[in-house]
């Protein structure tokens, strides 16, 4: 018996993980995406170093091509074609296709949104002028490459000390670009602490990026050829021939919404955790859905790419009749600038006492590996822990080459409840180019009890 | 009330840690250490990069030295004193002196053993011949420096394939000898399974290092001068005028077994959790310990840094009347030679075999960052789980830089016991300079489901 055609709205991590895994399981069952941009199953996380020139092409990003997900993986993959609206009660999608003015209607079996997240532009005069970017698809950061080899700019202003807000820094830096960052809150990456986020700070500030903190972008100044030529806070004017917003992002829910689809945290797609909407055979998954938070339960918007392919192995298994379960994040998150890596899961101490956790924390300073050994470098670890019972809450790491994957340790060991005492006792691997004897979570950790 | 001295025989990383945490705890007791070497509180884990000459003086793994632990700390230490014997009814021990024939005896409340562990030497004509050497003391490692800046061998032997023999491998090669390497197992890292061993001796091959494996070091030829010029095994005969013994670690319990103590796994001293001996009073710590292997709850004997100091801390604790135990370890440890990274945790296949747990296996060659990123490199996980339950008893790791200390996370899944489908939906951390999407031991675990 066939099982009928699952119908998937977006062609990235969540939708062609989906469609990938559901192929694996049913070899047969019809399986059609319709992608509206011009690219499938890219690593949009790698633009800021395609445009930093790290790497030549973005086309390098591609994870599998179009051929291969048609051909080899038989996927029906229809590019340009974007899903208008949802007939949930018909289960059928109406798709406008590209050089067909009225387009048509496809049913379903089974609709996978996975629709994914765009970046928030503010509604504000000039901010879709030339010069202004967002990164969202990787269109995008082609487009920005191409602005920055056709204007030389030799100014620019990020706006956003998010992870994108660093990375884009580090990025035009590289192409020896002087780079003003803005943030409306008092610190880089909010999800850090205070002291951490300071690092960060002193760094960036050490590697000549010139940071503004406690000012949002008031408003876009263009020039006689109507192009980007500088930005206003309520403090100040910076001239800048190229913005980067890097706001935050926003879920695509739209189509879902006006499906009558729930919506929850941050106005993403409900999801139970087989990635079910509130409406049959309509799930959902990725950059476009709420998630749970492991730690507290709370339904949080948490876009992230590692999300969106764990999100497309479930679906895929859950849709072929499957019941696997997502439980949740930690918000986990991994970045560098330049030499200074930067990592944190779980809560911050700011996010523990907004839920009025009672906790305790450490912060050590240790170093990459032996400290006599040939560039061992800084690194510092902030851990957070339950007050009385001593569990991890969660940790940030910031320091040189060697530090960020050290958190992967701290998220295994949140997700299996462990405490501050069960950290230090774990027989964490050493040797003089890796690690001091005490890992410096370890120390951290002894710091705590 | 003074709860009296507390003797410490060895003053390493047991020793040391024992009574740095005691004197934290308690500002008064009276702490003597005795140690017969000439350097306390050292990290023997960096001699083969001082030999390699990336440290420039032996002297810079002296963690803390002699007058700190004196001044600040007020611990009695007294290098070049040899402990002899223990009689366990007076609550004394006897030391010999330097300049004093006779020695003296020295009365205890608590007595700790912190003996250490000492290389094999095989018993055989020439195995203390000049120019053959085994990685032992500080000093030991400043006679192989002294050694070779007089001597400038050109070529060498190193005997055994385990981590000092990797290390010491690299150490030669840098310094422009060429390396010979015997091993009478059928492979390199008897504790990593065939394959993975594999990876590393066509790597440590390709680097210029010439392997023997299945050939048992049989006898050492030495010149006129009395020094060493070559090998023998069964099957050939090898120049050299400089020979590593990396014949593994044999602890140094003998004053332990002559006082009655009781031994264990190895020869080594029996302790239970909180690190006290068959012998009231008298605790023992570190290399000259048996331990606990978690998994199995067999006792091993695994000399290791890590579990040194963590003995340390927990001795301290205890002997101050506390009751912190120490529940075991996995047998995790980690190396390279050159920018090769190696590292292991829990069973390998070979040793569930042994145990005859049945398991499953997943062996997974991907990238140590995305692959388009630039630097990205090769890295080989294998994971070995239960076969019903799932759950993880080992991960083994082979790559390049970036690799090794990816097995902490395994490290942490597997003390919490966690299943191999547990790992695949850690929120472990990605971006693009630090990982693939799925970190490479989360796709080593998804193929095991």
């Amino acid at each position: 018996m066939s099982k009928g055609a699952l119908v998937i709205v977006g062609a990235n991590a969540a939708g062609m993980g989906a469609a990938s895994k559901l192929r694996r399981l049913d070899s047969k069952r019809e399986i059609i995406v319709f992608e509206k941009g011009r690219h499938a199953s890219y690593a949009a996380c790698g633009l800021p170093y395609v445009i930093e020139g790290k790497i030549d092409e973005a086309e390098q990003l591609i994870v599998r091509s179009p051929e291969v997900f048609r051909e080899k993986q038989r996927i029906g993959l229809h590019l340009g074609h974007e899903v208008t609206a949802i007939d949930a009660r018909g289960k059928r999608v109406r798709v406008n296709e590209p050089g067909n003015g009225t387009g048509f209607w496809q049913s379903y079996t089974d609709l996978l949104i996975a629709t994914g997240a765009s970046p928030y532009i503010p509604d504000m005069e000039g901010s879709r002028a030339p010069g202004v970017f967002a990164l969202a698809s990787l269109q995008s950061g082609k487009d920005i490459e191409e602005y920055i080899d056709r204007h030389s700019p030799g100014t620019a202003v990020v706006a956003g000390g998010g992870y994108i807000g660093l990375e884009m820094a580090e990025a035009l830096i590289g192409r020896n670009i002087g780079v003003s960052l803005i943030d409306m809150a008092p610190q880089l990456m909010t999800t850090m602490d205070e002291e951490m986020a300071g690092i960060i700070a002193d760094y960036m500030t050490g590697e000549g990026v010139k940071l503004y903190f406690g000012e949002k972008l008031k408003g876009i100044a263009a020039n006689d050829h109507g192009r980007v030529r500088g930005i206003a806070t309520p403090k100040r004017s910076i001239g800048a021939e190229l913005l980067i917003l890097g706001l935050g992002m926003r879920p695509n829910s739209k189509l879902a919404k006006e499906a009558g689809i729930e919506l929850g945290a941050g106005g993403a797609i409900r999801v139970n955790n087989l990635l079910q909407t509130s409406v049959p055979h309509i799930w959902a998954a990725g950059d476009c859905t709420e998630t749970v938070h492991l730690l507290s339960g709370e339904k949080v918007y948490m876009p992230l790419g590692t999300t969106a392919a764990k999100h497309g192995m479930v679906a895929g298994i859950n849709i072929n009749g499957g019941s696997e379960a997502f439980a949740g994040v930690l918000g986990t998150a991994i970045t560098k600038f330049r030499s200074l890596e930067v990592a944190r899961t779980g809560f911050s101490e700011r996010q523990a006492k907004e839920r009025r956790i009672e906790c305790k924390t450490s912060v050590v300073d240790s170093f990459t590996s032996a400290a006599y050994y040939p560039g061992s470098g800084k690194i510092t670890v902030k851990l957070v822990a339950e007050k009385d019972s001593g569990r991890l809450l969660g940790g940030q790491i910031v320091g040189m080459p060697g530090s960020g994957k050290r958190i992967d340790a701290v998220v295994a060991a949140i997700h299996s409840g462990m405490t501050a005492r069960d950290l230090v006792f774990l027989d964490l691997s050493y040797a003089p180019p890796f690690s001091q004897v005490w890992d410096p979570v370890q120390i951290a950790a002894r710091q705590l009890i």
